[in-house]
Order: C-alpha cells, then sequence, then structure tokens
C-alpha cells in the first residue's frame, strides 16, 4: 500500500508529519513525498525544508493520498500541475485525505462537489463556494474522502484511517508508538474554547495567517 | 530568541515537528535546524529527508534546543560532536529542551545528571544509568530542562514552554492556530490504558522500535 504525501512551497508541515508518523509504520505501507519535480522544498518557514523524493509523473497510483494545507495553499487552487495529478491519482486511490486547509486545494480541484467536509477553523467559509458543506466533526469521511480541521488534527484523522484499513489493533499500536495521550496545558484549540480575545486575535490576522508571505 | 532543532541520522521527525509547528511562529523566535554539517538528513524512514540549515561550528549561542529522539538516537549516545555541542550550548541556553528518547542523549552527555527527566515509555529505564530519575509526567520541568515524553508530546511541552517564554496569551494563541483540541480515536496512548495486547506486542518488538535499522 503506497501512501503520497504532497509537498507544495509554503506548506505546514506538521499537517502531514502527524499523518506521516501513524501511517508509516503501519506493516506494508510504504510512503513517498511527492511534488511537481523531486528535490528540496521549502515550507511555511524557510528554515524547515522537505525533499520531494519523486515528481507526480513518477508516482500515478498511489493507494492513500495526503494533501496539507499552509500558508501556501493559496498558491495552489488555480488550475495546473497539481490539480490534474490530483484528479487523476484521485480516480484510482482507496482513500484522498487532506488537512486542515489542504480540503481547499481538493475542493478547488472539483473533488470534493456535493461532499461534506472540514479545514482549518479560520477558513470554513471557503468551502460552500466549490459547492462543499461544511461539517463539525474534526474528522470527516464523506465516500472516500477524508478531510480533517486544522494542523494537530491529522494525527486523530491518521489514526482513524489506520483503524479503517488495518483494524483497531494496529490503529492502537500506532498510539501507543506515539504516546498519543495528549494534555494541553491550556482548553484553548478550538475557538469555542479558546478565551476571546485570542480567537478575536487570529480572525484579525487572518489574512496573514492563511496567504503566502509576500517575498 | 534562536530555537535550534537538532536533527541527526534517523530521527523521528514528529518528535520535533510539534514543538516547531508550536514555536516557530511565536513573535521575536527565529528558528535554524542544526546537523553536524549542513545538508541533507535521512529520518527514520528514507523517504523523509530535512534538510540542516546549520552545522554545529555555526550555531553557539540558541537560546532554546529541541532534541528529538527516533531510532537513531543509539547511535548518538557516544561522545562526539553532538554531546560536545550539546554541552557547549547548554551553557547559555536558557531551556535545554528534548521530546521522546531526545532525553538519553542529553543523559549520556552528561547533562541531566541528578535530574528528573522522561522519555518514551519503552525506554523511561535506560534513564537511571546516567543518574536521571524517571518522572511520571508527560512534560517535566527540572531547572533549564524540560524533556517530554514520546513523540507526539512534543506538542504539549512546547505549548508549557511557549506559556513560560512568552505568557499564557502567547501558547493559546499557537494552540488555537494548530487547532489542538486532541480528539484521540482510541485510549491507547498510554501503556497504562491500551489494550494488554498491543502494550506486550510493542514491548516484544522493543529493541526494533528503538533501534537503529541494520542498513
Amino acid at each position: 500500500m503506497q501512501v503520497a504525501f504532497v509537498l507544495f512551497p509554503g506548506l505546514t508541515v506538521l499537517d502531514m508529519m502527524g499523518p506521516f508518523e501513524v501511517l508509516a509504520f503501519v506493516p506494508g505501507v510504504e510512503t513517498v513525498l511527492v511534488a511537481e519535480k523531486p528535490g528540496p522544498v521549502v515550507s511555511e518557514k524557510d528554515s524547515l525544508v522537505l525533499q520531494a523524493g519523486a515528481g507526480f509523473a513518477e508516482v500515478t497510483r498511489p493507494d492513500v493520498v495526503v494533501v496539507p494545507g499552509g500558508p501556501g495553499q493559496a498558491d495552489q487552487m488555480a488550475d495546473g500541475p497539481l490539480h490534474q495529478w490530483l484528479r487523476s491519482v484521485d480516480r484510482t486511490a482507496t482513500w484522498t485525505t487532506s488537512v486542515c486547509t489542504g480540503s481547499l486545494i481538493l475542493a478547488a480541484a472539483g473533488l470534493l462537489q456535493g461532499r461534506r467536509a472540514t479545514t482549518h477553523w479560520l477558513a470554513k467559509d471557503q468551502l460552500p463556494q466549490f459547492g462543499v458543506t461544511p461539517a463539525t466533526e474534526r474528522v470527516v469521511f464523506d465516500g472516500h474522502y477524508v478531510t480533517a480541521a486544522g494542523v494537530s488534527s491529522g494525527i486523530d484523522m491518521a489514526l482513524t484511517l489506520v483503524g479503517r484499513i488495518a483494524g483497531d489493533r494496529a490503529a492502537q499500536s500506532r498510539q501507543l508508538s506515539i504516546e498519543y495521550a495528549p494534555e494541553p496545558p491550556y482548553d484553548a484549540g478550538s475557538p469555542e474554547t479558546a478565551p476571546v480575545e485570542v480567537v478575536a486575535d487570529l480572525v484579525r490576522r487572518r489574512d496573514e495567517i492563511l496567504k503566502p508571505r509576500a517575498t
């Protein structure tokens, strides 16, 4: 079973690294980091650079696709190589998945039309323009599409997915391996529970957070 | 404030990616991925390669040091460039931190002597040989050392640390930004709660999990 993690400039690496850590060690899984071309891809921070091991042309039938989000998502909304590749591999993939604003890319590629999906809480109002119904769950299954909320939700998404793919015991083994017994020091992980002023500050800086840096 | 994330071959990338995502966007923070030499570093999976932006010689006074673990940790236990660098930067660092079996490297470098610390649950019994008292908390502060339990605990560690460095509001803002309102699909994140056979299987495969692949 091949799991392909999509890279593009300006991605949020934690979006794909949670799922990577969970999925990559499931017996029988082979992983590939794929981008338009093989080679270095600069993330949302210049200091953090990943290597794409393969270009789109080399990865034609992944069983699972994971699309991360991040500030670079805004540059991936127009039709082009990534959308074409996503539409192509989606035809044969068992699961097409996203974390954070990665679902906006899937939506813009036309893959989530008529579906329920989620994304980062700051970007949820962008889903309906693509014919997508925003859902309230942290991890949303609709057909063979699985979308997860912001950044850290990719861990929950991947554990749920491993349960479906390889069974509860395999998923529990991965959860125990990464010692995922979370103890957040604050109850500020969603706009419903975070202090009002913290929410308001992020809403005010929304464009700066969701869009690419002017470089 | 410079935060240095240590890379070595065979590291578990999620160990440092949780803290990276939390710390890198705190106002005033500058990040660097540092290894013995700048250039590509292959993680625990050949498909996942990070770029070290700097070598040890170029990073002499980081304010915060984050040491990840992973199967490659076993190759970093002998005195050498990493230990020498850690002992040197620890003298001036505000916080020296680790995630997962990264604490074993700090311990082997002589930095945790007489301290309380934690590590991945499968490796806790390795701490006493370095004069370290294993602690039961998920995130352990002792002096300017902060050690976290297995892999995913780095997120909790970094949020706690940001609270100390920049205040509760800054930490809550990072938690909300990464939508860290965890919903693990199973209650299997610690050996106390996971099914007995899942724990027994990992204990049985412990050497294979903690030690480098024979390559």
